[in-house]
């Protein structure tokens, strides 16, 4: 648990520092399990209702909610767990307010700018109000939050595994792929990945998406459709860990080659290659350098990227950990940090014909970085 | 399509009566796919970044975020998909604001309550702002989305039947229950629940919940235990549909019945009955007469109900749909209504011996109710 500690430790600095910087005397923040911010404070995977997290004096105080407090015991990662006012009947802001009061004299405290106005709107009646975009650090992951990711990520590999197996299996009648004797639809394919993931005990979170030729093109395809011969298939699966943590990985594969994939799947490799170039020497290099590494293999490679419906629509790469897409944005302006945790995904698209994309998650180091993805890069499946 | 239809001029409707009430021209809601009230309004699945929903002047219109046009086009009930400024960098709120003017000459508009601070902040600046609780009546469900649950619960019957089927091929070493040679563990059980939830197209959504013994008393148990011979094994699934619907199944079981467990489920069998009673003339009947019901069994066969570590420390029952929990409660003076969608889920629990807890999931009719489950109610696993 030493890493965790180290977790709450960097977590503790991040808001006291931002403390001093508002002038304020505690940092309150209201939501429900969904709120990856809060999980982040807690480490508290809690229920679908909202709870409070409150920092004051150096000290953390979850108020955990009726009937989590078995659970929350488990989990929080920061002082103590407050469980003695859930009979009350009283809302997660009367017992925040009960709390702050009791750690420290506070006359102005401190939220995050996206928690809920119904929240703020109670608390302005006792206490001055300040709010904040930080992210409180969480970008740059510890060595702990790093094996976490990489272990989902091992999970999503096993689910790529089976699905290129599936594909390298099947048989092709009438220009469509069939498995088993029975059409291969997205559909089917994505269920079998959602199986295995499901069996590396990962949730699979609604995100993976397969796309088949056309339906390639729109990056969040979870529908059904069939696939044929020559159709690039595009998988891209972010399954989510009982951590809370994401992994993301993407593969191209297609069953019968013809001329217009090789050459993007060729195009997008290398591009992959020129941006992982771009991230050599790790912490300091400039986010959007990666992305303009990219861009131009593309360019040279005869695909035009930027507000375009065929070529490159989107950026490189984005952070990830306890939500999928977090910062930093590979768009930015911003300098890359050890321990920012990035997917590196150049892909191009042709609505007429199909999509091709590859994505390794990698995470920035000192002076390089380290490649969290162990999977081929290879267009014709084949079973592993 | 029809139904579809007519559950966009459910809440038409119930947006209009909303707007009257309040006095206000337009109503707006920004969030993320995470926010389920969003998701009622548009049936949009959306990224996990904020994006915007607008209605006035009889039209609603939803600000698609940047390369979700397609999406969009898909998935939204309303009028009309906007993605013409999606490329110009403005925000979620800045498109609510334009849209909000084109549509109506609002001075002020109406939002929900939850809706983040930082987005009332932005749009006090334009506009007088007032809030509301209401859930636009997304408590009564049409035909449609009760064909839309229902076929979720039937997924959530696929994974019980599965599990029970392992329990009842189970083999006992030294206390404690074998599968085809090793041991088998909630973790174990979960994972295979889960792979036949994916294989039904299904998400497990992190809410298959599986305890034995000492881990039934926590309601929430995701963690990994040994199942012992004679051990209570809970399995609660909840798992979400593609349509964002959630379905809710609850059964017990135990492998070498000791005194306690079949007490328990007896009891807590007949209070499922009582509570199913209690709902049989359908609308009208007072939501907590329900759990009065099941109380007064449980406490009948000898258990406590109310505040204690001993007996049932939880409600009988809660609405689903969108959310997993979500109106009426079982616990509320509310009178319930044709439409809703509720589970009747007694248990009782020792923390010293285990738990049991039986619940289906129902929907109350004008003159009784439905049980949208068909899974056996049997202390002893069989393969089906």
């Amino acid at each position: 648990m030493v890493s965790m500690v180290s977790r709450y430790e960097s977590l503790q600095n991040a808001i006291e520092q931002e403390l001093e910087a508002y002038d304020a005397d505690a940092f309150v923040h209201i939501g429900d399990r969904f709120d990856d911010l809060l999980r982040y404070c807690t480490h508290f995977s809690g229920p679908d209702r909202d709870y409070a997290f409150v920092y004051g004096s150096g000290q953390s105080v979850l108020c955990a909610p009726r009937l989590f407090g078995e659970q929350a015991e488990r989990e929080f990662i920061g002082d103590i767990v407050r469980t003695d006012h859930q009979q009350n009947g009283s809302t997660p802001v009367i017992r925040a307010i009960e709390t702050i009061n009791e750690l420290t004299a506070a006359a102005r405290i401190l939220l995050p700018s996206h928690v809920s106005h119904r929240v703020i709107s109670v608390l302005e009646d006792d206490f001055e109000v300040c709010t904040t975009d930080t992210d409180f650090g969480r970008a740059q992951k510890t060595s702990n939050e790093r094996t976490q990711i990489e272990s989902v990520q091992t999970a999503a590999q096993h689910g790529m595994a089976h699905a290129e197996a599936i594909l390298a299996e099947t048989e092709v009648q009438q220009d469509t792929l069939h498995w088993k004797g029975e059409m291969l639809t997205t559909e089917r394919l994505r269920r079998e990945v959602n199986a295995v993931l499901a069996k590396q005990g990962v949730q699979d979170a609604g995100n993976t998406v397969i796309g088949a030729g056309r339906s390639c093109s729109d990056l969040h395809f979870t529908g059904n459709d069939e696939i044929r011969t020559g159709e690039t298939v595009l998988l891209d699966i972010s399954p989510r860990g009982k951590s809370g943590y994401y992994a993301d990985l993407t593969r191209t594969f297609v069953v019968g080659i013809d001329t217009w994939t090789r050459t993007a799947y060729d195009a997008v490799r290398d591009a992959q290659d020129a941006a992982l170039a771009a991230l050599d020497n790790g912490e300091g290099t400039e986010a959007k350098a990666v992305h303009q590494a990219a861009s131009a293999v593309l360019s040279d490679h005869g695909f035009a990227v930027g507000d375009v419906s065929v070529g490159m629509y989107h950026g490189t790469g984005h952070g990830v950990g306890l939500s999928l897409h977090e910062a930093p944005s590979l768009s930015s302006d911003e300098l890359l940090k050890a321990g920012h945790v990035i997917t590196v995904e150049p892909g191009v698209y042709d609505p007429e014909k199909g999509g091709v994309r590859i994505e390794d998650l990698i995470m920035v180091t000192q002076s390089s970085y380290e490649n969290l993805t162990d999977y081929p890069r290879c267009l014709v499946p084949s079973s592993r």
